[in-house]
């Protein structure tokens, strides 16, 4: 595998070729976005004005600079890059990003500009992200080359590829605000003249901070190695696909998006299979099992127990997860008898376990802490599912029940989803989150994403598991 | 139709069996819930203290109140049910809502108790929602016999039909707090000792105030009827029912959760569709679908225009789209060339148009602007779903073109999503809520939303659309 990710990735010195003074530009945001992620690296900024920008000397080119440069950004127009990218080859720059458009999905011009940008960095042993991308984020590395405003980006264990840096950002703009785990590598590959699917994966797939690898694709340069390299890859951690491109219309947009011929779906579905990908077709699932994954170790069976606040709850979770391949737990005559011992006499015990008889006994938080431990401790039971009522009476502190019983028995994960009351679900979802227990709404999603983690945890090889 | 519904939903007097001067009991509860809510009506706790109870002056029967009672409300246990109950038959009150549990669902002795009550409403002409339900709640008359702390419930246009109290109530509770729509009639029917689905259909279907309605259920009690009702219905306003128990698991705890029968599913199945019903398979779907009806007409046709941010979702819209049995509609040759007019000379126009091509150009306001109207203007579109994007840099009320256009042309649906920001997302969704443009999130709940609201729209007789 070529180590020109660590340049990519853990680069000490970046160079970025069009810096620019003028905010809003998308020469002066990447130097702000930097910033904002505290990168430790040394910054150069590239400018034929050669002033200072936000407090950075700038240089005419890279070939002023003194010392080695790890990676160039690249974001001047494109009749602009051949000059400073020879002088990046002549310097040695070993990575290189290209972040403007104006190329192959323009018109021929762009596409022989192209292929002599490639003739350049082959003959130099430089390796070319994009051109036409925000390119690359690594937190573990605090850097990002995106220019769209972004702040400061939660680090995580989750990665991903996209087909585009738009894709790849305004996805990352989604995580890093609307959920509360974090990403660790994320690549926009854009029109990919050099680096393709296949050798970030083989990366992602050897980096100690990545345990899963997301991605959106709409077509692959080189299919058959990609799937050699998945084929390894999920031995060892999750790989989960979404698509673009699976029906006839997405098919023909996905064309005219990125030239992506789609190829017959279902033999895709096959390969995918084969090289243990686990495939999801809404963009929504991407992120959910990206959740499950940063936040819980991977489900070791199909069977599931639940508890509902309601019987009616409980029938719509018996069926959500019936209807998703999964199965519902028996409880055994153990908990059987430990659960009637806390029910209301009237009720006839099931999984789901009908909370409605036993809170009205034991309060809403005792109650759902005892059924936990006892389902918990059923061998019979793979993954714990609750459904919670969330009420302004409850605080959000009181759930802690949940991160301390699942730190008891990690091997059995915990997915929760609420009704009721929205403000306070929002808190206690904040709360059970930052301490790695993810929280799905509506509760389906529970069910759309748990199957494609028993997909993945069945592909990994026995000696890949924790414990 | 019997006219008994205008006793439960609009009465004039309400007297609480089992009032309570202690909070947090349920006979205290509902009064707090009452006064919450704006009832207008006039209140009688009984009580056998006689205690005035929150400012009321409590009986200690109904028959010591001097004036007729419409509505009474049972909140005492099981046993101390059948001595008030004949004293409402006495003072002739119409309608009876039992909330109390303790009843065929618990044991035998529950279910003969249940017959002598039904006996005692028989012989006085009084009907009975219950036992074993929170009841009901109905916005225009500002009433709700619900225990559970509720609050102020949103008046709209969407009324719902639960199987149980419990459901109901948890469900309201999750709309009122997380939605912006609201609810015109809410029953949750409890054991149906009485008044069953099929008739409180009826009853909706002549309802003014109701735009729709839905229904969770497990079993019907006289599905035939049920299917007749609902054939004239769903002639005039959408129905729309999720069904628990339709897996074999769902089953199972459906019985014991109501005694429900879950029947052949796949021949309820095409009964629904005989009887011009809705179905969906997610609870989350119910809520969605209430509020693309809440918010906007049903679509004309399944030809559907989307505008999203980046080329990548526009792959991701045509895929869901054509997955759910839409049609990417074709844009005329006018709008073609108008749209060509604002985007970049790079970008082959399709559908979903590619905004990255016009943003840059027109900035993200004005972009959308233009090209939403562009869509409405093509008779080829019958549904506008705009993908827009979150920035905390676009305040809410940047996007007020969009209720603008909407008001001008309303035959034409719009369904809106995000990505980007989330907090951003938050403030433009209730901004453009308030103002009518449903907003989903993920952006494939409206693909799940859409072929439901076709199928509403293809049912309703041309004579009961608007215009």
């Amino acid at each position: 595998m070529s180590d020109v990710f660590r340049y990519f990735f853990e680069p000490r010195s970046v160079a970025v070729i069009g810096a620019s003074k003028t905010p809003g530009k998308a020469g002066h945001e990447i130097l702000v976005n930097m910033l904002a992620n505290g990168y430790q690296g040394k910054i150069f900024p590239i400018n034929p004005g050669g002033e200072e920008i936000l407090g950075y000397p700038s240089y005419r080119s890279v070939k002023e600079i003194p010392e080695p440069i790890d990676l160039a950004v690249f974001i001047v127009p494109a009749e602009k890059t051949l000059e400073p990218l020879k002088e990046c080859a002549e310097k040695k720059v070993p990575a290189v990003v290209i972040a403007s458009g104006g190329y192959a999905e323009v018109d021929q011009q762009g596409a022989n500009l192209q292929e002599e940008i490639l003739k350049v960095a082959r003959s130099a042993g430089m390796r070319i992200i994009g051109p036409n991308t925000s390119g690359l984020t690594s937190t573990p590395a605090n850097l990002t080359t995106t220019f769209f405003p972004l702040g400061k980006v939660r680090r995580g264990p989750i990665s991903y590829i996209a087909q585009t840096g738009n894709f790849a950002t305004h996805t990352m703009q989604w995580i890093n605000t609307a959920e509360n785990f974090g990403v660790a590598r994320v690549a926009g590959l854009g029109n990919k003249i050099d680096i393709e699917d296949s050798e970030v994966l083989e990366y992602l797939g050897e980096d100690p901070e990545t345990k899963a690898v997301l991605m959106y694709v709409e077509g692959f340069r080189e299919p058959r190695r990609f799937l050699e390299v998945a084929k390894k890859v999920t031995r060892k951690k999750p790989v989960i696909i979404l698509k673009g491109g699976r029906t006839k219309a997405g098919a023909e947009r996905a064309f005219s998006h990125t030239a992506s011929l789609a190829g017959n779906d279902s033999l895709l579905d096959g390969a995918f299979r084969q090289a243990g990908i686990a495939r999801v077709r809404r963009y929504a699932d991407l992120i959910n099992v990206a959740k499950g994954i940063a936040f819980q170790s991977l489900p070791p069976g199909r069977r599931v127990s639940s508890l509902a606040p309601s019987g009616a709850l409980g029938v719509v979770v018996a069926d959500a997860c019936e209807s998703a391949g999964l199965k519902i737990a028996r409880h055994s005559e153990s908990s059987l008898k430990k659960l009637r011992e806390i029910s209301a006499s009237w009720v006839t015990i099931s999984n789901p376990v009908d909370m409605s008889a036993i809170t009205p006994i034991l309060g809403p938080v005792e109650g759902y802490r005892k059924v936990m431990e006892i389902l918990l401790e059923d061998e019979g039971a793979d993954v714990i599912v609750p459904i919670l009522l969330a009420s302004p009476r409850t605080p959000a502190e009181a759930y802690r029940f949940l991160p301390e019983l699942s730190a008891k028995y990690p091997p059995k994960p915990i997915y929760v989803s609420f009704t009721g009351d929205r403000p306070a679900y929002a808190q206690a979802r904040t709360y059970l989150e930052e301490r790695s227990i993810p929280v799905f709404s509506p509760l389906e999603d529970i069910f759309e994403v748990l199957p494609i983690l028993c997909r993945c945890r069945e592909f990994i090889s026995p000696s890949s598991l924790p414990g």
